[in-house]
């Protein structure tokens, strides 16, 4: 704490100063960038990246709840599983399927989230570092939990995570017809009861 | 383009020395990947390409068959949708799913096909004219062709293409666990049903 208010001070700020809530959070973000992306997301404790900041582990709690939350922001991951899944979760067990392609058609076709999201997965496909960062957060944080939430087994859940990602790429990537012009509607009647299936048996 | 072949010419070849088989091969897919990138896949003829390579028409069909097949050859498209779907019809009815994870198995398993399919749909998600050529490509050459082939709609036919694309992506680059290690028959046993009711419902 005190070695960052000194960095902040020598930076030309004003003498005495004490970085402001948005300063100190941008600072956690920042190391925890170059954290996760040197030691992937297992190997980035939050208590490294509260370090790597300069801040005490509480503050970093205060502002992201959790590594998951740190990541979230810190990568721009245009969702945070730990409100995801909850809603999903939420619609009535013979539903699951449908909740789920809903939440995804929601996230996908908001421009401003896929961005982020598409920009991981293309780095993902490029080098392998970026692969292991979105393997290991999207495995404890989204299918980790996935499990623990439902009865289903893991190979349906990714089968069911599957069907979406590869939807979503034909519908707004590729812009496939009649895919891309199909409504909501549509979609729940094409794909809910494969991810049903998934989800349950 | 005509740069392009004086250059050759001037490149130290024999003065008078008529390409050969190999060469003219070269040529008229380097004329293809040009014309290809300029106007799409649906804008660029097999007589336009022909002439961009200052070739008879007659020679691009004998070497590749038809537009498909020399894009195929100038994409490095690591599948022939005019091969791959008849080996897929040539499975019962009731087998088709089956069928169709099988194949996916066997081209993205292979790493030497997976990385130019990967590579283009990379160029797809950044670059809006790479995104066209392959959404022409993929809509005349595979899905309108299964559409011909089969009885199954054109959005049954893409939630399928949807349903193994996505799990490609995160068996094979992510390589989440349990799918990147699960066998092959596990993955029959979890998505065939699923390809099944999407190609004959």
């Amino acid at each position: 704490m005190s070695g960052s208010r000194e960095g902040a001070g020598t930076r030309g700020r004003g003498p005495g100063r004490r970085p402001g809530p948005t300063e100190t959070r941008e600072k956690i973000l920042a190391a925890a960038r170059d954290l996760f992306a040197e030691k992937g997301y297992d190997g980035a404790s939050l208590r490294a990246i509260a370090r790597a900041a300069e801040v005490d582990p509480a503050l970093v709690h205060h502002f992201f709840g959790n590594k998951e939350g740190v990541f979230v922001e810190a990568m721009r991951f245009p969702v945070d599983p730990s409100v995801l899944l909850p809603h999903i979760m939420s619609f009535p067990p013979d539903r699951l399927g449908e909740a789920m392609v809903r939440t995804f058609l929601q996230v996908w076709g908001d421009e401003d989230r896929r961005a982020p999201m598409l920009a991981m997965l293309r780095s993902a496909m490029t080098n392998e570092r970026a692969a292991a960062l979105l393997r290991e957060f999207v495995t404890s944080a989204l299918f980790g939990r996935a499990s623990q939430a439902t009865e289903a087994a893991p190979l349906g859940i990714q089968a069911a995570a599957g069907q979406m990602i590869g939807l979503m790429m034909l519908r707004y990537v590729l812009r496939i017809e009649p895919l891309a012009s199909a409504s909501e509607d549509e979609l729940i009647e094409l794909v809910a009861p494969t991810l049903q299936r998934y989800l349950t048996s």
